[in-house]
């Protein structure tokens, strides 16, 4: 089985070594890894047609795939990755089965009113909360967006929360290797 | 034809009142549309269980769908509200047409160099640029992540980009306008 491997690892200053481990590790339980970055990206003539023939190259790697497992950890903000958060969808559409994982235990509520509001929110007229901008704030004990959260919950998939250290964010495996494990259970019994 | 209408107006103080604008743009454009809560969310016993249960209604509201136009206007951050953001995903596999409006010109490596990092930016030994903290920075002119704008494209679809006044950033429809328009000539000639 073919496990496509999302995450904002791309985007670290080690993200070969990083993905090489995410690669032995899916290996090690008994998935073929697909990867950003496992085929070559074809000369272009732009910055643009650059991101698109990578766009076209992900995509294609999505469909060869039987299940994701999407690193979920908050990127540069509040939620995660929105590339990520892209393949995602992509690959609930497609029925295949999602797994996820964030290296935070903090709920999306948590983040919200406390990283994001500084703790300025307020009462609405109607019910619920909203920000000193007056925006609604999902509280749904989730750990990010309900799409995400019930995209993943629907399909019988798991999202892993847990705390790691503040230096390893982005890059401690634990949660990826409890989707595998997870993953392997259900579909390689 | 059915429209499905995605962004973070569901956000918004007068979410309702805004969505009724847009569903009202899009049927005099010769469309049906469809939004987050056009149908009732049914009982459920906990926070957790009513996430869930919005996501099964836009999950289904989109499987009904014909084609999707997505308010990918950022949002708390640098990047799109990623709710909408899987539900861009989401429609791209099923191949539906996809149309996209942000009410920003601005690139999304503007947007992560200056807004993200405060201009403290540099170049990487491999080649390309990074932040402060060594995560590297999309430079690919797009509007978001090179997924976002390389499904819009792949696909035929437009992902327009304008400035609008700064109180009118999640409101602004003119760029829903112009999907609709885009939609409409391609898909009801």
């Amino acid at each position: 089985m073919k496990v496509y491997l999302a995450g904002p690892e791309v985007f670290l200053s080690n993200a070969k070594e990083v993905l090489a481990q995410k690669a032995a590790l899916a290996r090690a339980a008994g998935f073929t890894p697909l990867a950003p970055g496992d085929l070559e990206i074809p000369p272009t003539n732009s910055k643009w047609e650059r991101g698109l023939a990578i766009s076209a190259i992900d995509e294609k790697l999505m469909l060869a795939s039987d299940l994701i497992i999407a690193n979920l950890t908050p990127f540069r903000g509040i939620s995660a990755d929105v590339g990520t958060v892209f393949e995602l969808g992509f690959m609930c559409a497609l029925g295949r089965p999602v797994y996820a994982y964030t290296n935070t235990a903090r709920s999306f509520f948590e983040r919200t009113s406390q990283d994001y509001y500084q703790g300025n929110i307020m009462e609405r007229p109607g019910g619920g909360l909203s920000g000193s901008d007056g925006l609604s704030i999902e509280d749904f004990h989730m750990a990010d967006n309900l799409m995400l959260d019930g995209g993943i919950t629907s399909r019988g998939g798991a999202f892993i929360r847990k705390n790691v250290p503040e230096e390893a964010l982005l890059t401690d495996l634990s949660g990826f290797v409890e989707c595998l494990d997870l993953a392997a259970k259900r579909l390689m019994a």
